[in-house]
């Protein structure tokens, strides 16, 4: 409740707040690398295919991630830069409008070539020119800010590699593992109910680290009492609520979710398949019995709120997640929130092709909080705000509840 | 910024709030009467066709809102009512999954019978057994409650009529006039800017007439100073955004709103016509050339935010809108905000049939607020909430702005 | 197997051959009153929907019939014609891309205007003017040509409207009856199988009177001895296909046809409802028990060859069916036959737009024969070649075997 | 003209004809083998993707083919033969409706797993029990009818490999080259219009060897004298039709043809790019100048039916095509015939799964004949009936005249 004017009527300086990272290249190496660990375990097919329009192949990730970086910042801070291939701004450039045109998404796994070798070479050459970039004493805070966009940009598509090898393997047919190792973030505690009393509060970032354009500003809103659960629902909870026809029953859905669950024929999230009378789950270990004390997770937002109406709870706003993160038992998933996707008062778009990471997104999605078992460490923020469409339900989203 | 307790904690008694109406049986005859006046223009073909899905035929909504007295009524508190004809109630519900299956939307432009008459019969012979059960003393809480929403229901359905009248009207090459009279709401004042000192305030309605469920509660919200216009957008201001390129422009669009624009062609709000390159709009008389001090109307949310971005200015939030509601200079049409419908703190969906009346819209759809030329007189409140799809504009739909 | 030379070898002279009608005026007074006729039963509503992008509405067809006249007679050859509308050239066109733009088909349901009076105005204006053009004595043989088509595209077109008005009130859910007279056109006989030998046959037409341009030329085919009953399939018989799960069967089907029947939840011909366990159909005459006896009627290609497959038996080829048409009991409906519309030898497109007529839609669609009860008396030939996607069934459409 | 009553009467005592192989091993080992050698210029990505639903990946072919003698003739004729993967039956099935579910087709590029070594673990399986089975004496009748099937069936799909295989490669931004070594089967003759007198004519196979059901019963036609030049339209004359605005003019096309042109935005064959005012081809060899000389190729039956129209000439049926079939120069691809894909007279179907071969795909498809580049040696013959869709042109299919 303090710093209203400083907050508030302050115009940022930059379009993203970056961090001063100690050693720029190192922590280049360290992400970079990160990328490709997480694709060692696939075949060359895995990385090719695209089982749905919103599910990239995995070696068009590789490839996006690293267009970034040379078009972002090695198209203009070094000097006479030879692109690694011409061809490649057009083919991996996600949705820059400014760049220029893009190739279109839903074809992305109709390309089989540049192959992954080719890749995996465009991503050395990228590489080698941002290394000796990143080794000069003196950079300005213009491509500091870039670099560390760049940085978290490829964390991001961290998570969506996850996301999409996920999609790839649980798709087919054969449910092949991605890893033997258990992936499962468990939660140990007991779920505990959070009183937070009535009262104005801040939201929105305003530390000295990075964080997206989208968190700020930090401005204060109205809460009232609210109850929230401390840890988010499971498989077992959610079970029941399958089981007592909640995909049947009309009156726990949105008018829009309910069509969406008869179109598409939907009787449980995303990865449950029942066998035999016995529910499994595919999970990145690959096929098993539903684990019943694990986070539900792969549910859609009209899920989710079926979901609380059935059980005659809510969801929270995000302004309500945000006030009682550090309480919260942070589980494998998202949470999705109430809230929609939307600018905080006296949000400003950045300039130029960074203006469209954030605001044009700003219509007709929910915003998910907290980060999930994919998301890589240390990437997101208790103000870190995620947003996906109410029928998405490839990302790792579950459900946390307030009382009414 | 009162009463914190009252309005925030208190569990509202009965879904909808409602007015003490004096006399219940000359206002039903009153509010009937006007979906009549309002078709008396229309040719018999005029009731029939449904040139796009969201766009009912005449003859339909008078079914319907006929249909809403039966069904939730007569059929109830009449003892031994027999229906005009049983397969009414799948004709003309319009989604109430509580009562059943019902025909297919897009499909009631699909149907020559019933015939206009036979659907004014139909209307004649509700009204004579509604006009008997309220000539009645001593009516229940729970009648008058359902009396008040048929009537505010069939007021909805009053502006609907004129929306789909427009749309069937001005979508016909031939652009017939509905009326000779000018039925725009002109606006006269000067445009001004009114400062809102930052605060709590509340919003939502806490009175002793009648509301929606999706009014209340009554709430707190934090607001940061802001800068709001009193006057709307008028079509001489928006002319500049189109000549300016704004359509052909991505960097003023949600890329929603881009891939909206290009899917379908769209270069000027609804009802604009370009010919022999002078810029004509359909209204109520006809075609006529654009009045440019008119308010731009029937644009949709993706226009209205496209606008804002070019214009540097944004939307109000539907607090801000409420908060500064009775400054400003209201016009002939619905204002959109930037807010998502959502419920308010406390929400609580009404039980049965009418539950379905508000909740299941809550996702995916931006706020309107203000009223329009097409509304009932008496019929919407300063804590109105209309809502609609952002891709919608056969509403009567404008701009207010915000500074940034 | 004569005049082999002049049969195949003539260049046809004029695009339709023409019979010499002795009285031009009358003729065309019929042909036009018959088509109001036929529209006396339907409401104002009834003239005015299309529930289907195939079926027209009744105003539509009213007023695209008397445009063929206006188009291409009086504007060409009444001296200082003034067209009664200019903007029906582009309304009530069909499909001619050589008199320019035309009005996208599925939406002619969308139009409200011209209402069914002013387009009866219509009619009474044109009909004015071709009369007194048609009172002249010394009329061009271009001229009489041109007259005839006209007269034959309106009979087309009465047989479209039965189409249409049945398929608008067969689509109501009330069922109503546009006629009490019964409209079936019974078969009397005993079925037989006529034994028709091998040999060098002529088919197409050769005669004196009006004929399409393809039915030309007549010219010669091989056929071998064939099998060809003389009774068309009965709704009885059609029965023991449904009941056999014949619609449950992928064995009797084509790929197409089997694709289609799942994809759009086929069970049944067109019209028939199975309500209560009981066979009903629709018929003009309003929803009635099936008639075991009567010529199972709009069934689709597809359907026809499933049937023919079930039943050990196949359809004829349009030879086989020209070469045995004296001798077959001609029914209720057209018989499909296994032939694709495509040209005969020697076949010549007419010179411009009349030249759309037909070449045009020689792709993919199969030839029907014989006629059916709504088909204007005189109006089709042993040679005439009616046609339809192998999917459509709106029309009158049954089957006739052929022995394997 | 001979034989009518064996050549018409004669029922076939098998489902398709065969030739005595003499050594069926060898056969065996010559055609599989060939399959591998096709793919052997493919990377590992290449064998993956699907980038339109009609062309499959070409690990899929390879599995497909392979599944065909597994599920034919293994599991019925070796004895207790295990099969290699028992998800193979739905993964590799195509569309055979007696063999149970199949895979969703335009899916197949969506499955990584099994990779491209499975797949080839696969085929060294099943052709390790193959040949076990082919090295042993007196083979049954029934066996070798499977095993001419199951050869021919391979070839097949080498030609589909060769046509998959050049879009995959043709719709690559990049037009990788598939080989350095010419593929073009080039023309060297000159253009001759050869004369055939009319007369009753026999088609269809009647000899010792192979061929499919649908090339049967051999049977008299009776044909016009007619004219047919001797060599196929070239890239050079076709390309006079694109740059007389052909693409852009209704009157050279069906109906159905003019949708298709543009709905899809077509302009010229397929793999024709026009590059800086130039146009370049896609050839297996990659993207080079076009070659006026080469026969026009990827063309669809609606551009080959309006190139004819603008030509003035006409395509030859199938019965034309087949009587002149030793007097054409026969080129790089099929030719387009003016016939629809039906039943010969007196075609039987064979019994069980194999009857879906052919029978089911006999409407709306049109007749090529002749084979191209990509046909095995050996594989086509005079009476060899290919049939695709009027709006397909992956295939290699191309254009040959008569005169009208």
């Amino acid at each position: 409740m303090l710093e209203t004017e400083s907050t508030n009527g302050a115009t940022p300086t930059r379009p993203f707040k970056f961090l001063k990272i100690m050693d720029y290249l190192s922590e280049y190496k360290r992400i970079r690398k990160q990328s490709l660990t997480i694709c060692e375990p696939l075949t060359t097919e895995d990385y090719v295919v695209q089982p749905a329009d919103v599910a990239s192949p995995p070696k068009w990730h590789l490839a996006h991630i690293t267009w970034f970086f040379e078009t972002f910042i090695l198209r203009k801070f070094y000097p006479n830069y030879r692109p690694f291939d011409e061809q490649y701004i057009y083919l991996f450039n996600s949705y820059y409008e400014s760049v220029g045109e893009h190739f279109f998404r839903p074809n992305r796994g109709h390309l089989s070539r540049p192959t992954v070798s080719e890749i995996k070479e465009y991503r050395k050459y990228v590489d080698s020119y941002m290394q000796e970039l990143l080794a000069k004493a003196n950079l300005s805070d213009e491509l500091k800010n870039l670099i560390e966009i760049g940085l978290n940009h490829e964390q991001q598509h961290q998570e969506l590699l996850f996301m999409d090898i996920k999609y790839i393997l649980g798709h087919n047919p054969t449910f092949p593992a991605y890893s033997d190792e258990s992936l499962l973030k468990s939660l140990t505690s007991t779920d505990q109910i959070l009183n937070i009393p009535e009262g104005v509060y801040e939201i929105g970032y305003n530390g000295d680290g990075f964080c997206y354009d989208n968190e700020r500003n930090r401005h204060k809103v109205y809460l009232n009492s609210y109850q929230i659960h401390s840890k988010p629902v499971t498989n077992g909870e959610y079970l029941k609520f399958v089981e007592a026809n909640g995909y049947q029953s009309f009156q726990y859905w949105h008018s829009d979710g309910w069509t969406w669950v008869n179109e598409n024929h939907i009787t449980a999230p995303e990865y449950w398949f029942k066998k035999d009378g016995k529910w499994m789950e595919y999970t990145l270990n690959g096929l098993h019995p539903l684990n019943l004390d694990a986070p539900v997770c792969h549910v859609s937002y009209y899920e989710a709120y079926a979901f609380v109406e059935w059980a005659e709870k809510r969801l929270p706003t995000e302004a309500e997640w945000e006030i009682a993160a550090e309480q919260l038992d942070r589980g494998h998933c998202w949470d999705w929130t109430e809230s929609s996707y939307l600018p905080y008062p006296g949000y400003e778009k950045p300039a130029g092709a960074i203006g469209e990471y954030n605001a044009k997104f700003m219509v007709s999605q929910m915003v998910l909080r907290g980060g999930c078992v994919a998301t890589p460490e240390g990437h997101a923020r208790d103000t870190y705000r995620n947003f996906f469409y109410p029928n998405n339900r490839w990302q790792f989203s579950g459900i946390r509840l307030c009382e009414k």
